[in-house]
């Protein structure tokens, strides 16, 4: 039995699949002077079929993972515009009359060399982006294929490999694949997150899986529990058949609250709503039982293009979620970019902390031409269902004015335009950085929503960087100071009759549901595979526990006490939602 | 008359020198092969001399700038070190047989070439930093001075250039500089704040400054209002003579205060601190009157070296400073280092967001060996003089619990040790993360005082990386939210019967000193320089007044709204120290 870490829910049974990267060789043979041509041209065609791949891979993981993990696909974009790099290429074709091959692999290994010698972190991943794009170009030259390639199996396997990259994980056949085991990785990396959002069980960081599993071995694969069970005993697959068994009972009975309303055992309405990041998650929204969109990313429209998208390609987004969701409400969140990534995107971020830098409200409102548009397209699909608007990145009050007076302008240039829109839709913010808090109740004078946003919430409050794995630990969202800030924002939106929902991942985690709407949160929004959990659970707990628990848990010192204790009151009320962590071999 | 960008303050009347920055031949000449060792030897002394330079020079800045500012000479160090670049040189020289100068030349040269082709604002701080050595180890093989000399005139002159470097900058002779003029640069950057250290009036971002002006016509700089006027008339030289006769009458009302208590007008006594980075700035705290020591950086001991300082060298820097201010206090705040500098202080910075990264605390307390040393450190001081600790970026309890059980560690092995020590010794927390204000009831109940971090506290309340050009106008002292936090605080404490104290930039201004006390804070520690100034105009307002101000502050909507009303209090209670600002021509 080999251990690791649980990275992606599930547990998957059959035969083992180990996979080792291989290394191809380089063919190279002269050309005819006559051939220089055609081989210049073949090379163009492999950068084409590989610019193409990647912004394939690239969307997909957009799609699955969100915009920031597909940015790292930006870097090897980058390297197939290097016109230094590719000059070289084309020189050593035409000059030695030598195969693309051979040129390619040649320069980009001479180009690796000379980053390599210069002592850079930075630079290092430089090299590893242009050794990925260059395996790619080479294998668009050989006609073989790049990476993991299950096709010529018929059974579906448990892929061992010793890492998967981004590519090699978004390109997983899920036909093919039960689940994987790597022996590198974290919570955090790019294979686990993927791994979650296709629904495949995955452990990582198993020291040695290459070397103790071998390819067609049977084996168990627990992803909650982050073990590789290899030929598992009667008794294992018994026990293993129970906790398969008591899933599907949960899924059944998640299946049963999609049609319900969330309301808590006591009677207190708690609407449950989706986050969503581009107009085709709408089915998703439906097929869980939100009731509307509490967070509609909007970023996807804008990052990988040249131009931002113009008012009516962002009207028909927004105006196809919401007329297919009404009368639900649907809060569209303007643009939450950071940096200057859609203007030229593939220049690497500059700022020293990006966290603490030019993004959200603070970019739109200095590019007020490009705000407007998105002002207008919003508005325009307010005409045609439950629309509201909520800026990101609130700092204080002054922000908040000039966008509403952005807002106006835009209002004021529909109607002479003649173009309808809902005259009083509703505009919210996001409670996301400290000062928001703070100054809560002038913002309430001009709010009709609160949204928190729990995760910058946290990050900015506490000072961590949840991402940087040194202080990762420090990052708690039951800790007290976070509790105080949600509790101070509830009450002075209480007193200001401005209702607060939570969009952060803190309410799209079972334990720490009770607690929230302890404090005083009145809506929820979370990820649409996790809705009928939250609306499960919800439907099983007294807001008067809930408020108990708060009321504890803001007079706390400890984090961990305080989480504790929810997780007791979360497994108390719905326990099958916890079982299936709960196998000790 | 010439208009640009004040950034240090004061008045200044001579002949101009305007300064171009010479680019020298290189000579080339050919060795006989008996005479290579000798100009390898050559070459060798060369780069220790530079070395030895830029260490000077670095330890210049540190002391006028500060840690932060000494570290951009760290990657200049660097490259003396590259084994690449020096490898190549020394073959150069042996194979080819020519002189280190164009040797050296000629490597440096192809590297930043190559460098350049990256298409990367990092890789062009790289090679710029190249061409800074490339340009020092020149002129120490060549025997001439390194950037601006002026040791051929007579009387002291105001300098003209394009640009001032840091290096340039801290070797300008104070009684050959009467101030200086810049084509480039900005408040922030070096050569301003290294001017504003060094008391000479600057300006810059003058365009065509080098065209405009001509050396030795007479002129007379106003680092007030950012103008050099050329020629000037009676009629300027008369206002100016004025303005000057103002500022000498403030300088006497402020030698004045230095032997005098901090006192509000109705009889409220505040202490007034000063900040300091080394021992050796006791003197300049003893000269302005300060009343101990609000905050002793201890950064200083720990950068650019290989080890930290061991217990006994510490030990040292602190007693000095307790003995020479006994009876005064002296806190002693421990190691506030971002990322890993101090271990291999020549990487560049690894973090995406070092300001929300592995920093002070969170770096003592997992390295706790060397926290101990300076624990002990400090508490071997504290038995010379009146020493407290105090804890940096404390976010919640947990972190001020661990470092104070560390502390008694510290003290039961000095207790082994038979080594006296202040068994009573003061802990108290910096309250500069938004985490640490709202459980600041928790921190109070461990803590016999507090000192807000001002800076830190405001970039993680608002979001706000200030050095970020883009958002630094974001970054506003008096926004209603950082108000609160300090009220907060403040009256926390005043039940825990905690002192406050700020240390943070905020102390350092008069205009939001009323502001500050109104709020509730005991102390004030400011940078030496301004103490005699924060005291002149505490010694001026009544706390009723504060108390009233803050009252109404703390309700308002706009910083700005503040801001206004805490400059015209200040300035009806202290006039002088804002007179000088007024001229108009």
């Amino acid at each position: 039995m080999l251990r690791g870490i649980a990275v992606s829910p599930g547990v998957a049974r059959g035969k083992l699949y180990v996979w080792h990267r291989a290394e191809a060789e380089i063919p190279r043979w002269e050309l005819r002077e006559e051939d220089v041509p055609a081989e210049l041209e073949r090379l163009e065609q492999a950068l084409v079929a590989t610019r193409k791949q990647l912004l394939d891979v690239q969307r997909q993981v957009r799609e699955v993972m969100g915009a920031e993990e597909a940015g790292i696909f930006d870097a090897h974009l980058l390297v197939l515009e290097d016109r230094v790099l590719l000059d070289e290429v084309v020189r050593v074709i035409t000059r030695e009359r030598v195969n693309a091959e051979h040129a390619f692999h040649q320069v980009a290994h001479k180009y690796m060399a000379a980053l390599s010698r210069v002592e850079d972190e930075y630079l290092r991943e430089r090299v590893a982006d242009i050794r990925d794009v260059t395996a790619r170009v080479l294998s668009h030259l050989m006609g073989r294929a790049h990476g993991l390639d299950l096709s010529h199996l018929h059974d579906p396997v448990i892929v061992v490999a010793h890492d998967l990259t981004p590519s090699d994980t978004v390109q997983l056949d899920k036909r093919k694949v039960l689940g994987f085991v790597t022996e590198v990785g974290s919570q955090t990396s790019h294979a686990a997150i993927l791994a979650r959002s296709l629904g495949l069980p995955a452990v990582v960081g198993v020291p040695h899986a290459l070397r103790e599993a071998g390819s067609g071995t049977y084996a168990l694969l627990d992803g909650f529990n982050g073990l590789l069970v290899l030929n598992p005993s009667d008794q294992v697959l018994f026990e293993y058949g129970q906790l398969v068994r008591r899933q599907i009972t949960l899924e059944e009975k998640l299946r049963e609250v999609v049609d319900q309303p969330g309301v808590t055992l006591d009677g207190v309405r708690v609407p449950i709503l989706a986050n969503i990041e581009q107009a085709d998650d709408v089915d998703a929204v439906k097929a869980c039982g939100a009731e509307g969109v509490g967070l509609f990313r909007t970023e996807y429209l804008y990052i990988n293009r040249d131009h931002p998208p113009d008012e009516e390609e962002q009207f028909q987004a927004y105006r196809r979620v919401a007329t297919a969701l009404q009368p639900h409400p649907v809060i569209v969140r303007t643009l939450d970019l950071g940096g200057d990534k859609f203007l030229s995107h593939l220049v690497p971020q500059q700022e020293m902390n990006p966290f603490l830098g030019w993004r959200a409200i603070r970019l739109c409102l200095q590019q007020p031409e490009m705000f407007s548009v998105q002002l207008r397209a919003i508005l325009r699909a307010s005409a045609e269902g439950n629309v509201k608007i909520m800026y990101p990145m609130i700092s204080g009050l002054e922000e908040l004015c000039q966008a509403n007076e952005l807002l106006e302008t835009c209002k004021d240039q529909l109607r002479q335009r003649g173009v309808p829109f809902n005259e009083n839709i509703e505009t919210g913010a996001m409670i996301e950085i400290p000062s928001a808090v703070l100054v809560a109740d002038a913002l309430a004078r001009r709010s009709k929503f609160f949204s928190i946003g729990t995760n910058d919430l946290i990050q900015y409050s506490l000072a961590v960087d949840r991402m940087n794995e040194r202080i990762a630990h420090l990052y708690e969202p039951t800790h007290p100071a976070i509790l105080r800030l949600i509790r101070m924002t509830t009450e002075v939106a209480e007193r200001a009759g401005v209702r607060v929902s939570v969009c952060g991942e803190m309410a799209g985690d079972p334990v720490l549901i009770p607690l929230l709407l302890g404090l005083g949160v009145h809506e929820l929004s979370a990820a649409p595979p996790v809705v009928p959990k939250i609306k499960y659970l919800v439907r099983r707990i007294r807001m008067s526990e809930a408020r108990d628990l708060a009321s504890w848990a803001i007079q706390q010192e400890s984090a961990t006490t305080i989480l504790q204790r929810c997780e007791e009151l979360a497994r108390q009320a719905a326990p099958l939602l916890f079982e299936t962590r709960r196998i000790a071999l």
